[in-house]
């Protein structure tokens, strides 16, 4: 069905058009047909009235755990290892394919309601999450992942192989699926390479962890005499297109590399916060010319998916670092969130911006609350002051998933109860 | 109307109760009867059903500057001269008795909105923000702000004399007056004293605001010789019961004199981090034994008086500043927005827990949202995950002012209106 979003405020992100403006937009097969001034609805075009709404590209969460959602909450303030060995890994060798399928529904429900329109996930049992992906009406990233030796890896290369077949480029293109070597402490260096040359194959990208804590900097020192990214980079591993979560431990040396390999990094402050790593020096990254995307990681360390809460929150966070009010300012963590995260996706072409002929991605966020106003800046209002429960609609690929708060395409009384029966049976 | 809380799942943050526990709440006459096991209804009683929410105490907003609201996403990104001279100082010129008035129901209906049931104000005009409070139920400290030379306390003092008068301990005690000297930059000696020996002959409080960046320290270097704390202290400012925001710049040697004068503080980290003021050590507060209280600051450097993302940001912080992630835990953040905050404003006999025989000042949250499963910790679920618009229900000294998401005592569609009419004016 084709739409029409009368008379919004739209915050298109895009180079040719403003800041933000009011006006129409009109959507037809999926495709922003018109972003801007005015548009006669033809017969069968459903009219959506934006009035009282601002109209921004769908957020884009660019690392996440998804199906982690079911480990919420459960295992807080404790130390990295406490937390992975006696809390995590033991609840994770339980979960069950079943369990993966609900947890990644429920993970769904949570990013759109709060806005998310494209994510990059990397877990396992990932046709699990492909298929509730491919209902749900979201376009995503699934990470097909690999970690440990050779031996671990031939294991896995059957289903990674299946994954890819079956599922990279899916759904109407909503779906691509990128190789995830979960890191360099994780996965031996023939794992890396193997990563590597799998996504090569596939013409696909990878997704990784890199440079997350002051430990895994301390081990790659004694293991490979070097930095992750400078022993990545002695792989060839950045021969092919990466996107790395967390680089809080970068050197000048790591970001050289990274800009000349266009290695691309997804900022995920929460988790960095709360895991105690630190604050990424995004600042920097930025210096580099580095695309940086946004990313909540999963709920186990942060404790929610909430894209709106985790621009708020980097935004803050890099303010004080810079010792700079001016650093970090809205319009940047807004990109950071949207187009940047398409460029980190290399989708830029398609997402991430309200530009006339790119897929229709876009939310509706409510401006009628008290916390928005009086709302002066638009762009303001999103980074400092919404909240997720503003998003009043989300629509993906010109398909809206979210209406009036409802979702369209998930039944989230059953999503909810069925997650909590997993969780209870994990606990 | 004496109310029955049926089946909720309680945090009382109490020192006698469990951290939480499945029950029934009994308030009988504005009071808690009983916390806890089950209750049988009386004839007359409300009953409501906590079975899908968690209840715990009112949050306590101990620093903001309520009528602000009016300046939300105004002037952000960038430096605190220019926010201050260009655009927050020449519109605060031209706010009118009415604009204090919108400004502070606006507020009024956000702060209620996001749970909190007493909060610590600070601005002018405050007859008419105690009108606004003293119709809407909750429970505040409004406080009487001075600045300036002896000229400008002279003749302010008139009007503070009026408003102690009528106002403090009025409105059954919801309200009280405090003495709000600014801070040691824009106040002088006399004014200082003069505040100091008002709170003293009303036996009230004094709220302020104490070395919020590193130019009032250097300031305070410079025109005294020393820091604000000690200069305050040879002026036996602290003779009277003290709280005051900030502290991001406390030396060993203040927070010593701190504990010794019972000095509180009220931790603002979300306008601390935007206005690159740094993070507070709230560790060493902590250590030194302070009552440590949370506050969000006016909304003209937050943007928001949202008490339950204020809560996430500072657990965050100070795990990444402490570099451990058990540092800052949700219980003690969760203690700083209700117990803490009431020892802050000297109401630890009355407020700040959920135990029987203080007044009925609590929240229910809704937990049935994506969210918010699987719940695990209730505690780390409430700080980490929970969103303001969990909050269902505000019962403040007994009586509901939120219900089932809808202001009881307010009209929030005026509000809101009335307050875009008046943001409109002083653009």
């Amino acid at each position: 069905m084709n739409t029409v979003i009368h008379n919004a405020l739209i915050i298109p992100m895009s180079d040719t058009l403003p800041r933000y403006l009011r006006g129409d937009i009109r959507i037809t097969d999926g495709i922003l047909k018109q972003v801007g001034g005015t548009c006669t609805p033809e017969a069968g075009d459903k009219v959506v009235d934006g009035s009282l709404s601002i109209a921004l590209p769908g957020l884009i969460n660019s690392h996440t755990h998804l199906a982690m959602s079911l480990l919420r909450n459960l295992a807080d303030d404790m130390d990295l290892f406490t937390w992975l060995q006696e809390h995590i890994w033991p609840r994770e060798e339980r979960l069950t394919h079943e369990d993966i399928r609900r947890g990644s529904y429920l993970g769904l429900a949570e990013l759109i309601r709060s806005g998310v329109t494209t994510f990059a996930d990397m877990y396992f049992y990932q046709q699990e999450t492909a298929d509730a992906v491919e209902a749900s009406g979201i376009r995503a990233h699934i990470g097909a992942t690999l970690m440990g030796d050779r031996e671990a890896t031939a294991q896995r290369m059957p289903e990674l192989r299946e994954l890819l077949v079956s599922r990279h480029n899916s759904a109407g293109g909503r779906i691509r699926v990128d190789i995830a070597p979960h890191a360099v402490y994780t996965c031996s260096g023939h794992t890396l390479t193997a990563a590597r040359d799998l996504a090569d194959e596939f013409g696909t990208m990878i997704h990784t962890h890199i440079s997350e804590s002051r430990q895994e900097q301390e081990d790659a020192r004694r293991e490979y005499g070097t930095t992750p990214v400078q022993y990545l980079d002695s792989l060839e591993f950045f021969s092919v297109p990466v996107y790395a979560a967390h680089g809080v431990f970068l050197s000048d040396r790591d970001l050289e590399i990274c800009r000349s390999r266009d290695v691309r990094l997804v900022h995920c402050p929460t988790s960095n916060l709360k895991l105690a790593n630190g604050t990424a020096p995004v600042a920097q990254f930025l210096e580099h010319g580095l695309a940086v995307g946004l990313g909540t990681d999963g709920a186990s360390s942060n404790n929610n998916l909430n894209m709106i809460e985790e621009m708020h929150i980097a935004s803050l966070i890099h303010k004080a670092a810079e010792e700079d009010p001016k650093a970090a300012s809205a319009y940047e963590i807004l990109s950071m969130a949207t187009r940047e995260g398409a460029r980190v996706l290399g989708r830029d072409g398609e997402i991430g911006t309200l530009d006339e002929g790119k897929q229709a991605d876009l939310i509706l966020l409510d401006m009628d609350a008290p916390h928005l106003i009086p709302l002066n800046d638009p762009v303001s209002a999103v980074v400092y002051a919404a909240q997720a429960s503003d998003v009043r609609g989300v629509m993906c690929a010109g398909t809206w998933i979210m209406e009036d708060r409802k979702l369209v395409t998930l039944d989230e009384e059953r999503i909810c109860a069925e997650a909590e029966e997993s969780a209870r049976r994990i606990r």
